[in-house]
């Protein structure tokens, strides 16, 4: 089958027609595979409508009685949105701090924790607004509960994209998911056929090729600079593209799956201008993006500081973040994850798709027959904490603050990393004294999200040459490494070869570490990195039969299982192999 | 390629070998499909074990500090388990009601509310029991919380099924889903392939169906009988297997779906001879059993009232009531379907599977790129409840009374159908009075379950030949009663063509509604039958031209969705055919 580029957005609004041409998206339905033209569109709606007629006895759905479920009542004692206040700022600019909204609010209100209560009954609202425990706690809507979905999608359209979505707000929906992976599941499901390429960042996260690796979809990893995903030059996302030979590797990519926030594992926020030109190529060759943003709201670019000054800015915070591609999604082609993980908790399995219309009825329609919908315990809390307790403005300040308190140890990790990144050696040599420098690794501050990706530069260590010259590989070298700052230092980052994005660009990811700020306390977060970095600059001061013969003080640990050649120890590292074959749902 | 009849009981401990012999079950695993075959077994749990060595730190994984999570304590007005007793017993013989367990219980305590409430963090519990807010609201295993999955293996095993696994209990294993829709659309992406057809009872529930349709999977539906799944006799079980034709409808069945206890839609509980019977076959054929079991609890038959009278039973609830398959399930080859949805509520959106170890591997593995888990807001909530407020004894004794609430239900919806099913009609003639019965229905007491199934007989209304004469079908007749009743009535049974299990059985599906006791209250209940047997005896009265302008009065409604010919309306009425085509999640 020929592949020629196609330009596929049938009704003539591709990028860079006028505006009122574009605002109604592509028809894509041709991306549905075979079983999402299958399924049927649920019928469901009208029955529950029905089901509301005053006086009417539903003796056909077969529901249990509410009055019988055992929650009588559900509560939780919750944060204000203001009480990370606390402990922000710290290591932030005071102009900064001063010209915040969330500043502003600090003014006023005293971090304090507020008490919710969800009753059993609520008949004084209608039945679209109601947050009960006999509404949440029924068989509901597989689009949401509707109060909650409401709010999502308020925020999404008039806040989060900043009333940017570029076709028109009612091509658009949202739909509730059970978190991102459930997500990406449902989208790889009604989108991906066995045998499809996937196009992937090179260094990317691991769990999103295990979704879609067990229905027969491989990955097509396009090469990184410190932008992001490269448009152009050798494996650039144009080469790929212009380049794919059908014949070696089936049909061209029509599905990128990528994390354009903070992105995981390199802490990249991808800019305007290379955004739009990955969109353009997407769009001249009718791919779908599958944009997942569990990191939106942690920008750390000085952009995302540099807030708005006019006061008709109702959310400065939100008005200075990098927009998502849906901003400039003239044809309709992104599908947006996002997730509750990362700014409520990741236990609460929920999160939300929004796209063009028909491509979320498909979603839906998945929905319905699997998950159906998120528990109505995690509903029923969420939607009580951001409809009625936080609203609007607290959950934007709550947003805010999450970004200020995560960037404050994102700059206590890195001022750490950069100091301990080059061992400066003094010698005299004659009069002179000479100064000699050997970096150990390098790495770019994040510019959004949880993470730090380090490259090393073992080449560098005086033991190099030898240990290799033993028969030794240079992957071994940072195995060992590894094993040695676990073992002395007890400080555990995350080898890098798990985020390479295809086999072909496993070596390169074997290169880096990924250190998360995210997990622990701030001071513990200080004293592991310096741990490390004291530990690897001891590591350079090894010689090679020294390294070789790390790994025997394992039981120091104590588990032994991250004994090499253990599958199911640290991430299953492979024995004499350097690798790690690591499936990684939550990282 | 042949299709004979073969025995995959490779250890040679089939149904009848000797109890040593047959502890080990069949290796199976040649039904994993290719998407199964591509999934890698995780290795996260080593990672975990890792995170809890003392002093280590955690700078790998990109987990959410639990500090910033909103939730500081979740907390709920819980039923005591022996609430529902206030309202229980009311129908039921005295004989049964001071035999009982839970009538031992009542003379100790007074129906209540008690309060439950769960921490931010428990730190004298060890991981593997907590129950605190940042363990549940963390990442957490795909198996489920441990301290949850703890409770439920050993409800299952020991009690549900009253120890009696037929293979070695540490073969076997439970895996937390997302409910048992989301667990029965995991299952058919393990073990499915596009083009297999599924056994299943004639009249079987929807939504199963729908799952497995958009993944090529069509049904091979069985004739039943009152007391289930017929076995032999022409479209019986035998009948279906043994004269598959592999040229006309490929692969012969490998897969069953069945509800066996309280069955949807016909109430009916497979007894102990005939499930043998249908595993004999299933073993014999090697098909997988999928027994999805919502209303195990719900026994009503006379054997699951005749309760052991020996003291050494600990729960005689649940040793009198009928078992599950995998009490005969020598090889294996049972996948069991339990949900909280009717024992707790619907919105849990929580159930949890049982089988064979390298099945429920292959299931979480599964999970582990969708799911993940089940929700933390309802595994804490949940686990609380059944671990620390109720134990197991209250889990019992809750389960005991919603069987008795239900069943009272039961009990009043069938009397009054019973009095409603004949119009007497005494004429005089001459000197005698003559008694003429016209039986509008006829329908058996339900053994379980939450539904009666009521086969309509209009071809006994007097204008029934005169309507069809009129160039009516028997089904507009049909859609006409379910109309009036609607309409004059206010009350709502389902249409019985939705739980057709296949096209070739629809119109004897056709005959049937669908009444459920189960939603509404017990008052209601007993209202809206009333109210719908007066209406079935007034249309028997109707002539052949009022029946046809039935339809014509649909506002009285209000909503115009029942509208005929108008989808998306009560069950998507299809005009002018007399047909559903429904999509019901919930039902």
């Amino acid at each position: 089958m020929p592949q020629h580029p196609r330009i596929t957005c049938n009704t003539g609004h591709a990028t860079g027609s006028s505006a009122d041409s574009g605002r109604k998206p592509a028809d894509l339905t041709h991306h549905f595979n075979a079983s999402t033209r299958a399924r049927k569109p649920s019928v469901m709606k009208g029955l529950y409508k029905y089901f509301m007629v005053p006086g009417m006895s539903n003796i056909a759905g077969g529901l249990p009685y509410p009055g019988f479920f055992p929650y009588d009542t559900l509560r939780a004692d919750v944060a204000s949105p203001e009480r990370l206040l606390d402990i922000a700022f710290h290591g932030l600019t005071p102009a900064k701090a001063s010209s915040s909204f969330f500043s502003r609010r600090r003014r006023e209100k005293d971090p304090k924790t507020s008490h919710i209560s969800i009753p059993k009954f609520e008949p004084s609202q209608p039945a679209e607004k109601r947050i009960d425990v006999a509404t949440t706690l029924q068989y509901g809507r597989a689009t949401g509960l509707p109060a909650l979905a409401d709010f999502v999608r308020e925020f999404t359209f008039a806040h989060m994209m900043q009333g940017q979505l570029a076709y028109a707000e009612d091509q658009a929906d949202i739909v509730l998911t059970c978190g991102s992976t459930d997500g990406f599941s449902k989208i790889v499901q009604c989108f991906g056929t066995a045998g499809d390429s996937m196009l992937v960042e090179e260094f990317t996260y691991p769990n999103a090729l295990q979704t879609a690796a067990p229905f027969g979809i491989s990955t097509a990893p396009v090469r990184m600079d410190e932008g992001g995903m490269m448009v152009d030059g050798p494996g650039g996302l144009r080469d790929v593209l212009e380049n794919w030979n059908v014949e070696k590797s089936g049909r061209r990519p029509h599905l990128m799956y990528t994390v354009t926030i903070g992105q995981n594992p390199t802490g990249i926020t991808l800019k305007r201008q290379r955004r739009k030109e990955i969109y353009e190529l997407c769009d001249r060759f009718d791919v779908l993006i599958l944009e997942d943003d569990p990191y939106w709201h942690l920008q750390f670019t000085p952009e995302s500081h540099n807030l708005p000054s006019d006061t008709e800015t109702k959310y400065p915070f939100l008005a200075a973040l990098e927009l998502s591609f849906l901003s400039i999604d003239t044809s309709g082609r992104v599908i947006r994850l996002d997730t509750f993980s990362k700014t409520i908790a990741p236990g609460c399995r929920m999160g939300w798709i929004t796209a063009q219309k028909p491509i979320i009825a498909a979603i839906v329609a998945a929905t319905e027959s699997s998950t159906q919908q998120p528990s109505g315990f995690v509903q029923g809390m969420v939607a009580e904490l951001l409809c009625r307790a936080w609203g609007m403005d607290g959950w934007v300040a709550w947003l805010e603050s999450l970004r200020d308190v995560y960037e404050e140890r994102m700059v206590s990790m890195t001022a750490i990393l950069e100091e301990g990144k080059e061992i400066i050696t003094v010698t005299s040599r004659d009069d002179l004294e000479v100064v000699e420098r050997t970096q150990l690794y390098s790495f770019n501050k994040p510019e959004g999200g949880m993470f730090v990706w380090i490259r090393m530069d073992v080449s560098s260590h005086p033991a190099y040459k030898a240990f290799i010259s033993r028969g030794n590989s240079k992957a071994d070298m940072l195995t060992k490494l590894w094993e040695w700052n676990a073992v002395t230092q007890l400080a555990l980052p995350c080898p890098g070869g798990m985020f390479t994005g295809g086999e072909k660009c496993r070596d390169k990811a074997d290169d880096y570490f990924r250190f998360c700020f995210a997990a622990i306390e701030l001071e513990e977060v200080k004293a592991a990195t310096s741990r490390w970095v004291q530990g690897t600059e001891k590591f350079w001061h090894l010689k090679a039969w020294e390294i070789e013969k790390i790994g025997e003080a394992e039981s120091v640990i104590g588990t032994g299982a991250n004994k090499r050649g253990q599958d199911g120890g640290w991430g299953g590292w492979i024995g004499g192999k350097g690798r790690f074959e690591v499936k990684f749902e939550d990282f």
